[in-house]
Order: structure tokens, then C-alpha cells, then sequence
């Protein structure tokens, strides 16, 4: 019989970029009692997103972060700028990525690749806490 | 018991860019009758995409519009014009951004954050109705 | 009553760019016995990426090809290039695409719109097979 879980994370960037929470989501999953399933993340933001990407090597982390700064750059004369040169870079980058993921469940673990980590990527500066929320449907 | 419920809306969007049809999700998941489940809805086309994005401020969807039109311009001299030369950078703006998207549901309502609304982002002149089919399953 | 399926398909690509696999998925659904629910793709790796794109025009997946290789390329100067020059812009191509889709079945079916084609996007040369994840929920 079929039947779902719920939560809502709490995520503090301490800085713009990428930030790992694969440990949370592991936990999540674990404690749901669900063991095979379908595993939805969803990020309640519009200037932070989500992606999944590698998570041994810290420089392919920077390299990304220098990827979305450069592409969707501070200086890129927006007419939108109310909160700042932050502001709009963040929508864009965000557009670019994620909003939301789905990633089967198999024996009680997402079935990410041995690379895979799951990251928030923060696109502003001192913004407070972000909720992603959690969703497992499964048996 | 989960149970499923679907539908295919049509969307006329009546010039290229983006377009809010969240009212139109926010009626389908009030009327099905399920309360708690996981809604996801995807674009039947690929040269139209999904994009949950900033509500509130039309500088900011200008601005998107202008930074999809900058990164994959009209003149990139593509190989494939058959249809004119908005066909390759829709799709290029497409692969861009998301054919589809899943959101969480509690309480009847998808889990969008204050500031959050469903876009159709249409690259092309001149189209048809466009049609996103919509799923939700839960309970 | 609902239920689910999963299947791990293992895809070789002989060369990077765009490889059609939507026949291998149309025959999971079939064979699932599941007439109506949710299909979830998910790639298990970070240097290669999903997409619904175009079936019909071989032009357009050159274009799209050519494209990323352009607005993430090989020459981009990375900190990270352990596995040479190929390794960083997939990890850049894989973030601006996608790890997962979702999409709904209806009648045994994907409802995937007349010209959409479900595409493995291999960004490196000289990979072993992929293996991307299937899911499928309903009854």
C-alpha cells in the first residue's frame, strides 16, 4: 500500500554558492519508513535553486559558482534592481537551474550516482534561512 | 488511499515571453479533491517551457525575457532555420529553462513560496494554443 | 490500487552530444502493465544530462550540440581539469540541462507532444555506458 511523506528543510547559506545537504535529505528518506519511491525536492525561492553535481572535487564547486557569476553577471544592467545588483543575477541563475528535483528511492536510499551530491545554490548575499520542501511517495 | 487526477490545459499566449497561468493550477488541485500528493505538469512542445519565477515584479519577467533573447539570439546563424529564425533559439531557450515541473501539494494548495508563480515561457511568434498536461497523485 | 515499477537502463553513447533513447523508455511503460500514473527519469551522473528535445530535425540537435559547446567550452580556463579538458564544461552542460524528467502517462503512454524526443546529452569522450534510474507510479 502506497502512502506519503512530508518535511520542510531549513537551509542557511552562510555565503552565496553551492551548499550540500545530501546528509539531510539521506535522513529524511531513512526515517520516512518508505523504501522504494519517488522523492521530490522543491525550493519555495525564486534567487536560490537547486542542483545535483558532483561532490569530491571543491574546485569543479568553484568552477561552477564562476560559471553562473560570469554568465548572468551582477554588472548586467537590469531594470530590475530594487534589492540590489544581486537581485536579478539571482532570478537568472536560478531560471538556468533548478526549482525543483525527483529522484527515485530504492531500499531506502535515493539513488543518486556515486558522485551525486544534492546542493542548494544560494545566489544572494545575506539572505535569511530557505525551505526546500520534501516529498516521498512510496511504499 | 492514493488516487490520481489529470488534465491538459490550454494556453494562448498571445505574444512571445512569459506567461502566469498559476490561478489556473491553484483551480485544478482545489478541484480534485486531493489534499496532500505531488502535482506535476508538463509542456507537450519544445519550443515552450515552464519556469516558476518571481511574481511580483514585471521589471523582473522583462528582464528575463531580455536575458533569453541576449544568451540564444535570433541571428546565431543556426543550421536549422526551416521555420524562420525564432524555431532553433525556442528550442535553445527551451533546453534552457524546463519542459517540466513537479510541486509538492499540503492542504490542498502546491507549495509555492510567497513570491512564486507558474510561467509558460513562450520563445515563438505567432503559435497555437500550447498544451501542458497536468498529474497529481496523492490523498 | 497504485503501484510502481523500476527499471535501470544502461545507455552507451559512441560520441558526445545528443542520443535519442525514447523507444527504450515507451517500452518500460508498455511492459509496466501501468496504464496511467507518473514516469520519472533520473541520470546517475554529473558529466551527462537529459532533455526533451525536437525528434524530427537532425539539424536542430547539431544546433544544440554546437550551442553548449559554446556557452560552456572546452577552452574555458577551469581550476578543475583532472580528467581533461572535457571534464568541467560537462559538469557546466549537465547543470544547465537536466538530471531528471518527469512525465505523465495516459493510456500506457508518455504524453509526450508529436515532435518530442526523450535524449541522453553525453558531454565527455570516451565514457562507459550511463545508467539513468526509471520510476513509475500509478495503476
Amino acid at each position: 500500500m502506497l502512502r506519503q511523506a512530508n518535511a520542510l528543510l531549513s537551509i542557511r547559506a552562510d555565503r552565496p554558492g553551492l551548499h550540500e545537504f545530501t546528509d539531510k535529505v539521506v535522513d529524511f528518506v531513512a526515517n520516512s519508513g518508505i523504501r522504494e519511491g519517488l522523492l521530490t525536492l522543491f525550493c519555495r525561492h525564486t534567487s536560490a535553486s537547486l542542483l545535483i553535481q558532483e561532490n569530491a572535487a571543491p574546485a569543479a564547486r568553484r568552477d561552477l559558482e564562476t560559471y553562473f557569476a560570469r554568465i548572468a553577471p551582477e554588472n548586467g544592467s537590469y531594470e530590475h534592481d530594487d534589492e540590489g545588483p544581486d537581485d536579478m543575477p539571482a532570478h537568472l541563475r536560478s531560471a538556468l537551474t533548478h526549482t525543483q528535483l525527483s529522484i527515485p528511492v530504492q531500499a531506502s536510499k535515493a539513488v543518486l550516482g556515486t558522485w551525486q551530491g544534492i546542493f542548494l545554490f544560494e545566489h544572494r548575499r545575506n539572505t535569511p534561512e530557505r525551505e526546500i520542501a520534501l516529498h516521498l511517495v512510496g511504499e
